[in-house]
Formats: C-alpha cells, sequence, structure tokens
C-alpha cells in the first residue's frame, strides 16, 4: 500500500523559487572580476537566471544536454547554475586549475555543448579552442563589451542574453532523478571520472547539510563561501545557503588573507568554508597586521587534514569555532562533520583536540564501514584501519558513460579509496590513501602520519613515505626528506626523531634525502611519481627491524 | 537523462539504524504508568522493535495491513512504532481523547487487525470490544504479569513477545512511497478522515525539521516529548530526535505542571514542544511555588495560538525562547514557525512580539499560498485574510479510503480550512477557522479576534462570535458572552470595550449574554453548536453599523 502524500519531486529549481518567495530581497554579495563589490538579491537571481533558462532554451539545449561553466564563485555563476539546472539540462563545472590537457578530455568526455566561463579564462578556451568540439557556444559572464573583440567563434554575452529574454519560463516539472550536475574526480589514477548528480541527491544533500550538527545555516547566517563552485558543488552552499535564506557573500578570484579579511568584516560573516590553505594565508595575514574578525563564528575546513595550529589559533586568538569535515566529490560532497557529542563538548578544550582533529562522524543519509580488503569489517577501536566505504542518497553508484564500471561492493557501498579509522564515539579519521598505506606483514602503516611527523623536524622542508617492496614483510616504509636549503642530516637523526612519536614495526627501514618531493595538481604529493622513482629500490637492511 | 546517484529509498526504518548505530548508548527516559523512571537506548529500542517486528511477522501482519497504538508517549510505544513501520505496515495512532464512537469508527475504517495498547485504555476496549470486529489481537504494553486475567480476547503482552522472539528481522527494502502511518483527523465536519503518511514524508519532514531555523535539534540536545506520539506524530520527534541522536524523554501519562518540571529538572531537559495548556499549567506552577527551570532552552508551542503571557513569561522570568508553531495532521504535522529573520531577531524584544504571536514562516518543502474563496491570490501585507492552502511533499494528497474526494485545488494545494494573512517579513497568522470567520459586504472578520478581546473584559468567563445572517450585510457578528459568577454586565459596556480594539466595521451587531458556551472534543469552543442554537436569530438593528 503506497502512502497518500503530495507529489513533490525534489528538484533543485524549487530551492530558488522558495528563497526568491520568502527571502526575496536577501543579498547575494560577489567580488567581481573588475574589483568592485556587487549586490543581488536571491530575487534578482531568479529572474536573471530564468531569462539565461529562455536564451539556452533559444540556444537549442534540451533536457540532459551537458552545459559547463569555467568560473570563480559569483552570482552570475549562481544564475546560470540555476538557468541550466531548472530546464532539466546538466550542469557541468569545470576546474580551472587542471591542466589544459584534463580540461580539454573533461569537455569532449561530457560532449558539453555550452561552456559559461569568466573572462579569466579566455585566453585558455581561446588557445585550446579546435580542440573542443563539441561546443558551440561560449557564454561569458560579461556584459556586451566585454565580449567584443574577443577571437573566438561561438561567443556571447551573458548581459546580452538576459537582456534579450524574458523571465517568463517553466523550471522543473520533471522526475526527481533526472541527473543535475556533472563534476569529474581530479583522477589519481587513469582518466577523471564524471560524478552525475541528480535533483534529487542535490535536494537530499541540502536538507541533510542543513541540519544543526552539520552545517548548521539559518537566515541569520552570513556566509562567505570560499569553497568553490568549480569543485565538488561549493560544498552545497549554492544551494543551501537560498535554502534558509542566508546571505551568501562570494569571494570571486581573490582568496588571499587580506581581501578575505576584508569581506569577513564588511559583509559581517557569520560562517565560512575552505580548504586549510586559505585559512592558513588568513591567519597568516591577521597575525601580521593584527587585524581580526569581529563577527565570523563558525568555520567548516576540509579537503585535507587541519592542522592543530589552525583550529587552536581560531579558537584560542579569535573565539572561532572550526568544524572539520571530511567528503568527496563522489559524495556530493559532505560526508563527515566533526561536531562535538555532548559528552566531547563537555570537555576542556584541549581534550577536545583529539576529535577535533578526526573527520567526525556521519549525519542520517551518509553510512560509513570499515573493511579489510577482503570486505570483512574491521572494529571501531580508534586504531584499526580499514577501508572507507560510504552508502547513501547523494552517493555516486556509477560514474558518467559508465567509467569504471561497477562501482559499489555488494551492500551497495562504495570505496572511497581512503583508509581510516573509527573511534568508540564514531569520530572517523583519514589516516592515508588507500593505495599509499604501507601492508607490512599484515598490518597497515599510515604513509601520511609517518611523514607529517617527520616534516616537523627542524632540518626537514618536506617529507614523503612510501612503501617498498620487502621479501619478508611484502612492504616496509620508506622516508623521503628534502631537507631545508644549507642544512645537512644523517638518517638516523631522523630515526631517532621518530622514536617513541609511532609504533616501533611503523619506523621507516631507510631515509632518504631528496632534492625535490613531487606535487600533483591539487597539491598533493605525488606519491605515484615518487614510488615509480623508487621502483626495484633495495632497503639497506635485509632483516627488518619490524617484528 | 537520470543522475547516477546511489538507489537509497527515504524510509524510516533507517533513522533507527542511524541512532542505534551512532548514538547507541543515548538514553530515551520515560515517566512509566507504574510510576519509576525507565530508562533505554537507542540501540535496545531498536533491538526490542525487531523482535516485535517478527512478533508481528508471526501474528500475521503484512506489508499494508493496519496495526494500531492506543498510548501514552514512552520508550515500549517508540518500539512498536518502529515494528510497525519497519515491516512495511502502517502504524495508526490512535487518539484516547476521542469518544468511543469515534475511536470505534475510526478502528473499523481503517480495518485495524493489532491494536498496541497501555493498560489505561484497557477498559474502554473492553468495553467496545464487540465494536471492533477487525482487531485480532491487543498487544498490551507491559509484562505477562499485565495481562492476566484481562477478559479482552486476543489479549497479548508485548514484553513476552519480545522475549519469545529473536532480533533478525530484515526491515525496509520497499518503496519509499509506502504507507507508514496513519492519523485521522479530529474532524468538526464530517467523519473523521485519516492522513495516510508514507516513508517518503515522514523521511522528508524529519530532515526539513531538523533545520536550525525550524525544530534546529542537536545531539546535544535532551528533548521533552510533551507533544502526544497519538496525535500528529509528536510532531515528529519520535523520528527527528534518533535521526541526530538527541535524548528523548517522554512524560507518559502525566502532563500536570510538577511532573513536567520535575521530568525537566532530573532529565536536563534543553528543548521541549506542547500546546499552549501544558506550558500554562506549567507556567502556574512555577510561579506557585518558586522553582524554575534551569536547563531548558527552547520550547516551541503549536496547536494553538500561543498567547503572549506565555511568550512573556518565559522569556522574560525564564530566559526561555519561545518559538511559535502551525501545523495540522495534514501537513506531518509542522507547517511554519516564528524563528526570526536576522531584521527581527535586531529588535528589541518588545518589538519582536508581533512576530512571535504569529505562526512564522514556512521552510524550504513547505509551500503557501492565500487566496479568496475564488482561488485568486490575496495581497501579503499582514492584513488582508484569505483561504491558507499548502503544498509539499509531506502534505495529505488524499485522505484514506478516497473520503472528501478531490482535495487539491488545479494548482495541487490543500486548503487547510484556516484563514490567514502573511506579513511583508512573510510571517503567517491564522486569523480564524474557515467555516468561523465572518463574512460581511464581501469583507472577512476574524471571530476569534473580537473573542480573545470581549474575554478580556474583567466581567467576562468566556466569549465567542459567530455570524448572523443579515439582509444587506449577508452576515454580521454577534458576540456571545458568559459572565463569571455573579457578574450582570449590559451589552453597551461590551461594545465599549471593544471600540478602539477592533475596525469599526467589526464591531458585532448584538451581545447576547449565555449561561454556557460548549466546547468540542479537543476543548476548542464548538461554533457549529452555537450556530445551530442561534439558528435565525434576528439581530436587534435593522440596518448595520458597518460601512
Amino acid at each position: 500500500m503506497l502512502g497518500l502524500m503530495q507529489d513533490w519531486p525534489l528538484t533543485v529549481d524549487r530551492i530558488l523559487d522558495h528563497a526568491a518567495e520568502w527571502h526575496s530581497s536577501r543579498e547575494v554579495v560577489t567580488r567581481s572580476l573588475e574589483g568592485p563589490i556587487v549586490r543581488t538579491t536571491y530575487s534578482e537571481i531568479r529572474e536573471r537566471a530564468k531569462q539565461l533558462s529562455n536564451a539556452l532554451l533559444e540556444l537549442g539545449i534540451r533536457p540532459g544536454d551537458r552545459v559547463a561553466t569555467l568560473a570563480w564563485n559569483s552570482g552570475r555563476h549562481t544564475e546560470a547554475w540555476y538557468a541550466i539546472m531548472g530546464i532539466g539540462a546538466v550542469c557541468h563545472t569545470l576546474n580551472p586549475r587542471l591542466f589544459a590537457d584534463q580540461l580539454c578530455y573533461i569537455i569532449n568526455h561530457a560532449g558539453d555543448r555550452i561552456i559559461f566561463t569568466d573572462t579569466t579564462f579566455l585566453p585558455t578556451l581561446i588557445e585550446h579552442r579546435s580542440r573542443m568540439p563539441t561546443v558551440e557556444r561560449f557564454i561569458v559572464l560579461t556584459d556586451e563589451g566585454g565580449v567584443r573583440d574577443i577571437p573566438l567563434d561561438g561567443v556571447l554575452a551573458s548581459e546580452t542574453l538576459i537582456e534579450q529574454h524574458d523571465a517568463n519560463c517553466q523550471w522543473g516539472g520533471f522526475d526527481e532523478q533526472t541527473a543535475c550536475g556533472l563534476c569529474y574526480t581530479s583522477g589519481t589514477t587513469g582518466n577523471p571520472k564524471g560524478v552525475l548528480y541528480s535533483h534529487r541527491s542535490n535536494f537530499l544533500h541540502t536538507l541533510v547539510t542543513l541540519q544543526t550538527d552539520v552545517m548548521g545555516l539559518s537566515v541569520r547566517d552570513t556566509v562567505l563561501a570560499v569553497v568553490p563552485m568549480f569543485h565538488a558543488n561549493a560544498w552545497g552552499l549554492t544551494f543551501s545557503c537560498p535554502a534558509v535564506g542566508a546571505k551568501l557573500v562570494m569571494p570571486g578570484q581573490k582568496m588571499d588573507g587580506p581581501s578575505i579579511l576584508e569581506l569577513l568584516e564588511t559583509e559581517k560573516v557569520t560562517f565560512s568554508a575552505a580548504v586549510p590553505t586559505v585559512w592558513q594565508m588568513l591567519l597568516a595575514h591577521m597575525r601580521e597586521t593584527g587585524a581580526r574578525p569581529t563577527t565570523l563564528k563558525r568555520v567548516v575546513i576540509g579537503g585535507s587534514a587541519v592542522p592543530e595550529a589552525i583550529i587552536r589559533a581560531f579558537h584560542d586568538d579569535y573565539g572561532v569555532d572550526v568544524v572539520h569535515a571530511w567528503g568527496m566529490t563522489e559524495t556530493s560532497p559532505l560526508g563527515t562533520l566533526s561536531t562535538p557529542t555532548p559528552e566531547i563538548a563537555a570537555l576542556p578544550f584541549d581534550e577536545q583536540m583529539p576529535y577535533k582533529l578526526k573527520q567526525g562522524r556521519p549525519p542520517l543519509g551518509m553510512q560509513l564501514k570499515l573493511t579489510d580488503d577482503a570486505g570483512a569489517p574491521r572494529p571501531r577501536d580508534g586504531v584499526s584501519f580499514g577501508r572507507l566505504k560510504v552508502r547513501g542518497p547523494y552517493v555516486a553508484g556509477a560514474y558518467f558513460k559508465g567509467e569504471g564500471g561497477q562501482i559499489l561492493d555488494e551492500e551497495g557501498f562504495f570505496d572511497t579509496g581512503d583508509v581510516a579509522t573509527i573511534d568508540e564515539a564514531g569520530a572517523m579519521q583519514i589516516t592515508d590513501r588507500a593505495k599509499d598505506v604501507i601492508k607490512s606483514g599484515g598490518e597497515w602503516i599510515s604513509s601520511i602520519e609517518i611523514e607529517n611527523i617527520a616534516a616537523c623536524h627542524p632540518k626537514a622542508l618536506m617529507a614523503a613515505v612510501i612503501g617498498v617492496a620487502h621479501p619478508k614483510w611484502d612492504e616496509r616504509p620508506l622516508l623521503l626528506v628534502r631537507l631545508k636549503d644549507g642544512e645537512t642530516a644523517e638518517p638516523s637523526e631522523f630515526l631517532r626523531f621518530l622514536e617513541g612519536k609511532i609504533a616501533k614495526w611503523w619506523m621507516p627501514d631507510d631515509v632518504v634525502f631528496v632534492d625535490d618531493i613531487p606535487l600533483g595538481a591539487t597539491g598533493k604529493i605525488d606519491k605515484k611519481l615518487i614510488r615509480q622513482r623508487f621502483e626495484g629500490y633495495l632497503l639497506p637492511i635485509a632483516t627488518a627491524k619490524a617484528g
């Protein structure tokens, strides 16, 4: 027997409709590429997005067609999103930090018909235009003057299109499973793979993240969305802010300390979200200048592990609460957050720190499991490593065009490729990437944990740890160190430094000093390249110290 | 094109699964009917609910079968809910405050096969057993001793069933549109009608109400659920508390001031929800004894309009924030809440009061419209009355077994039967029931507003206003007053009292002193009966004062 409640498909156009109806004059503020602060409102954004939808329809865009955006966070970018999604087309966010080859691969793979772009990226698009045969039009987020004399065939100005079309456009009215967004994973192995979000998944992700213990946004919040719309949906803020009518502030291209602080203060920001690097720049700027945020209450930080120094500086110096989060493109992206249980919240701040350093607990709608390589469950004791697998209504079930084949296990869980622990309080901590973890005698060693400690050695500029083949133990850790300029050191200095800080059997079998530790496109250590460089490396000690 | 996210039906068993996995030891505390406080946890509740599910399966319950509950709020009642819903049967909550005739009508209409009941209600069930032919079994929420010698055929003890069955039971795995709950409206006109909730509607209602600006529950909250599970889903608390892992406290049968205060204090309650009457009893008790709540932060009050005195007493005397809410059985039930916008929150408390007295704004997922009788939109100016209509994924689309026929308008909105205003800030205020509003010369007069003011006259014990036929103006207001014992008064005293407090053309055309103002089953003034009593009443003034 089915229930008798109303049929009301969860499509994201309803989110902006809600904002325009109940929070019509709430501001969306952007630092424009041209410099000045630009102010608009949710009702204006909806009006202009509908005009853009009509332009897309006239340009022949139909439901299911992919329309890309290559743009910084802005009100105009937001308009493009809703214009595309509202008519059932797929909004494909392009990451401008990718190399041109990857960008072209992704555009072709997606079959993008139109690309919305900021002027910033015109040189790249012009240079590689011939490699994007599926693209018919480039809509530059600017006015007519901004596209004059641009040597790019098919170029149009968004402001002109908006002027030329009326706002009378039917949005939604389709199945909530309809594809809504497309975002490719950075693809450290193999080609980038596309995650194809549905209206339903984005809507549910929005509702789940609005819970008090997740993002907890309110109509009384002013949100600085530093985290980019071009990667992992700006952690959902482009949906969750209009959903509750929070004022939305967007930094455009400028994410340096002074620019961020200026926006925090002039717009009276209460909440923000970004990766650690952005906060490091902001904290450094504030330390240097003595300036401080006066309205900021909470920041959600994710993308990579948050160093204790950031959590402490925000708390001790500025009274700002840091929430540590974990997620990925495949999880829409929010997976877990370190919001405290009552037991943790009751502890003195120093005793809360071990939990704040973990990525935290999942909300309703996100299921986690921790398994060994064979799929058997691992204990939730805070020390046992396992592969982290996830399931839920906003977790990828397959990649676009079937890339990667079947990606779910027999229970329907997606393997994140991360290795993690979960403690008795339910707090998850990422310990390594599955492909980087070192498997020694059937036990797993975290490469990240060792290199993080080694990097704290006063002579070290940077450290990396990889597993190297070992006849008895399968793999053993090898520590690579790039010393600070002018320093010299012996391996034993580093091994002594590690003693007592890691388990004895985690101790690297060798230490090698190198001139260069390579980084990938996203700024993380490129272990794949390091492993290639050290393939066949012979450890100096035939019998391992481990045992 | 459809998205490629995971298939994860929104079924409510997942809510308790989540609580048992991530908040396993969080307590559910009940004041038992026997007196003592009983403590259990989400994981124990899930375990026992699964045992009960197996008992239901053995008793022949299949998906779609209706299983009723007639019980106070308790951990055992919660177990019964999840036991029923988890296997795809329909949990039909029976309101013990209904007359036996209504109760029997509802049980027969629903075709309930089993009734879970508290011992409290055994006398009623025994007396009317012969009028419930569809009912095969009565499962009393007690142990074997509690059902010994009970003269009720088909009686079983829940504790015995739990002992006899194991907890290995498959929950969920069905379509999220599957019927989940059934609750009949009190039915002031015609027979009671059943609202048939789906798993999807309950799950979405849960997520929507967990938003910070709605119920805003957190794992750090301790929630006293005074609002009954037997009516309108306890405002969703039976789902939303386990969804976030909030500690759940339930008062059983005792809702008097001292009992409520005791639970607030001993269990360190931070949040509660109830109708105004409960709070009036609590406030009276605290005033008398000088006792005060020390951990309570926020109360959500709905069911009927919240008097200013309650809001003030909580705020001024105890530092507790009151959130005014509106909803109905057909809206799952939460429709709107008076959580403030930043503009309202910035006002001094006295200036916030007009907004706190309104029922507030809708969250994403609840659409409101205000129309005249012909369906044309009414302005949102805070003074124009209109019929309040609602649409959303947890709003009724039809009643059980087609009662009442087609209940949605051509845009898919459900007519609430309430008359309301919506102001420029988006705050909705119920002004009357549509059938009670007085239509005078094409304009609408709120019967409730006049009677609320008249009831403040020092000589009045109670007041009621109805519309009486008028040759020129269609209807004009008639004020009925029941004076306090021993008082006498002239009509003119009441008309003078109203002067300046209501619009001139709202002034009643007559005042009649009566010995009795009848109340309905839910404690509200029975206007239907009053209208019957005053049918054909001739107003003394042939030409109305209105103009």
